[in-house]
């Protein structure tokens, strides 16, 4: 046996674990144990035991990528999006797995959690479908960003000195107001009242802001809305359709091989 | 008359009763009466008449259950979900029928009311639909959970000592001030801007989590708007395409009898 | 000429005005004017002039529906629904128009303005098609009663002394305190949060609470939203099925005259 | 060469320019320098370096307008609406350009970044098929103005006195007041509650209010996405039913041949 032959032969074996229907459902489950790790860990923090359960979890995933890795190829692993994401997340936990800054380690720890959503196919395919509507919002998108922009220059120029910094001190305070205005939380009563009391005109700045923004946040739903119902609608039109056009074909056919009939007999008498 | 023919006889008496059409609307009247009762006792607690009408409906829905499960037979009463449902809530009447827990015993009374959905076939309706529609949004559910996860164990390793306990202190705790800020009940003025003030980056937290929030809320919503289109759009539809189907097997049926008409005549020549 | 004729003649008069083009546009001209009058008003209470032209309205107001009740007869008047409320705006400001309470006057005078809606076709068919999809709502209506009666008694019970008594001190207040948890509004800030800091189960109460109101409400609005598709999108399929169906019909009864045709070609052969 | 010519030829190079591919896209990428200037004014107000920007971008502008009009001729320039609407903020920009107010001019500057919505299409389409919508609105929208009004008016005469004057002091701080009630801004905690503690049967001001408004709203939002609907539906709509109406004509065609046919046989015969 050469060694080219060994080495394929093992990589058959990887495979094999690789595609077992019980690979992947273990995987969701130790994904799981580490959200339930993590979270324990939030309550008792620097607990050894749940630290060590940790490590191992990494380890476990660092095994599962290289197996997935030699068993499907490093070319056709990689030409998928969702195992480069995979990938990344699992580097960035070993990249960081010393690191002194107790923040950036348990950041890192919790995005491995975002592991869930390219392993189980449910949230894969909705994380896919939202992406699949984002070309359809771009110019939804575009106008939200130029009205958010125009509002919040006119805001800081006005309204700089009413209230405090945080609201209008600066283009990215406004912004964040803005986004405080749009969500209606507290428009009124700690932002629009209190600058109307000084500028009334500023009621007209606020108003119209609402207004304009609830009926763009409108466009925006109806568009995806739309592209979801665009997708359904013309599936189920597409089955029916289908099946009344093949009965047509069948019907024209028969009409067709009566005609021939017909003139078959016409000429027969001739 | 054996003794097997009496209890039938028994049994299709009660059969009758259960069966009457003013039995329900009955039933439906005295949870009503049940609920002005309750209500009523919420105005003047310890009541005497009130607390007697409470113990007689209490004893009415026993009989009724009774009657109904004695008319329908064990078996068929018990192989509806609702059945057993309603028999629930009232076996959880009778037995804390005399705790002495007074807290227990008024949410045992309130939830007696609840008896109202399976009573009336509208409520049924609306409740079976919406359980129908949660398998297509387990993926849904199930991303929202982990969204919430991640921003909850971040939320609880960064902003912990910068707010009272009650926002960020634990993993609950964020769980409870997410739902709070997916609501946009006070999330910047409460919630978003002391923390922002103290922690500048918050603000990428706060942004995006209503963002993806926004946009997973908005997600469930379409999905759900979809399931019900979907079952009605389908319904129109059919109705129009079996008709039209209809129709098409018509014409073919009589193409089909002129073509047979034809190649008769055809034989018949020969 | 006798004096039926006479009376014909004269009624025929009025209808002649009554249903003159420019007659309605009049009217809602004067209920728009009486808009402004009554806005005026609330600036300079007591104005003389304003309230002379209130006067003057309303006197036009009753010599219109006069007229409109001799032109139209009094049966066919009053056989549609907006005319009797119509009319009983216009009976209400005559039997208030001397009251010693200025603010029932005042209430009334508002109340004038409904008239409105009746005037208006583009408004009384809004009116008109909310009215139509009341029956399809009263299932999803009862579940919102029965969901919050049941939150409001068990409120009542449990938080009463925890927070003032306008929160949840009696059925009525708990019913309010709902509303305001529904709508979003400083649920978790003035509500839920003092609550729970009290009474820690508290926080299942509010988040089932929200989750099933969102879900009812969400329901309610897919409803709507049903009721109005379903009737446009069966127009448009009807009139695409109606040229279907005609379409097949003529094809059919040719296919059934080439069949007569045939046979009769059968018969004269024998 | 008469001057006829040479003025044609002129204008030809000038077309020339304006129809370049790069033409429009440089003007977009201007506009968005523009932008950013602005921002960053708004950062460093009174930086000289920023402000001949700003002077150059404007002389660009212009520049780019007579190009322009010279290119597509005063009367085809002027026959599209953006185009106008572009040439209006251009020239307040010239006419305000010295302005001793600089709050004006900061809001010229400001408004010059709208001309991006004509500049790119997606841009222009979503505001144009929002006019298109808004036709169908108008009956929500006088509906809307009517129950605002109505409900302004009895909060002036009746909570007046009762929260400080910018709530409910005059007739257009009541409609302020209840934008803030239809957005769920603290309509409870600072509006509704402090009110019904004085004047009692104020709750069903609100109560009522809150319940009109949602289903206006709710009106407004199915009327927007069955307009988009209406159109979308009915163009994958028309693609099948055009194909089977060709796909019957067909049929027709054949079998009135065939009808054709036999009646031809028939006369034969004979």
């Amino acid at each position: 046996m050469t060694t080219t032959e060994t080495s394929r032969t093992f990589r058959e074996k990887i495979q094999h674990i690789v595609l077992h229907p019980a690979f992947q459902p273990t995987i969701i489950a130790i994904i799981m144990l580490n959200g339930l790790v993590i979270v324990a860990e939030s309550y008792q923090p620097g607990n050894d035991l749940l630290l060590l359960l940790d490590t191992i979890i990494v380890w476990i995933f660092v095994v599962e990528l290289v197996l997935k890795i030699t068993g499907l190829g490093v070319k056709s692993y990689f030409s998928e999006g969702w195992n480069i994401f995979d990938f990344s997340i699992v580097a960035l936990s070993l990249i960081f797995y010393n690191t002194p800054l107790v923040s950036v380690l348990r950041l890192i720890r919790v995005l491995r959690l975002i592991r869930m959503i390219p392993a189980i196919p449910a949230l894969r395919k909705i994380i896919d479908s939202l992406m699949r509507s984002v070309p359809a919002l771009t110019g939804i998108l575009g106008l939200t960003t130029l009205i958010f922009s125009i509002y919040a220059i006119i805001g800081t120029t006005f309204f700089r000195g009413v209230l405090p910094a945080e609201f209008f001190g600066s283009f990215h305070n406004s912004l964040f107001t803005l986004l405080q205005v749009v969500t209606f939380e507290s428009w009124a009563s700690q932002v629009a009242r209190p600058i109307i009391a000084e500028i009334p005109w500023a009621w007209f700045y606020f108003v119209s802001f609402i207004i304009i923004g609830a009926l763009v946040i409108l466009n925006l739903v109806v568009a995806v809305i739309l592209d979801y119902l665009g997708h359904d609608e013309e599936e189920v039109q597409r089955r029916h359709m289908e099946r009344m056009y093949e009965e047509n074909e069948a019907l024209r056919k028969d009409v067709q091989e009566i005609k021939e009939l017909l003139i078959a007999q016409q000429k027969e008498k001739k």
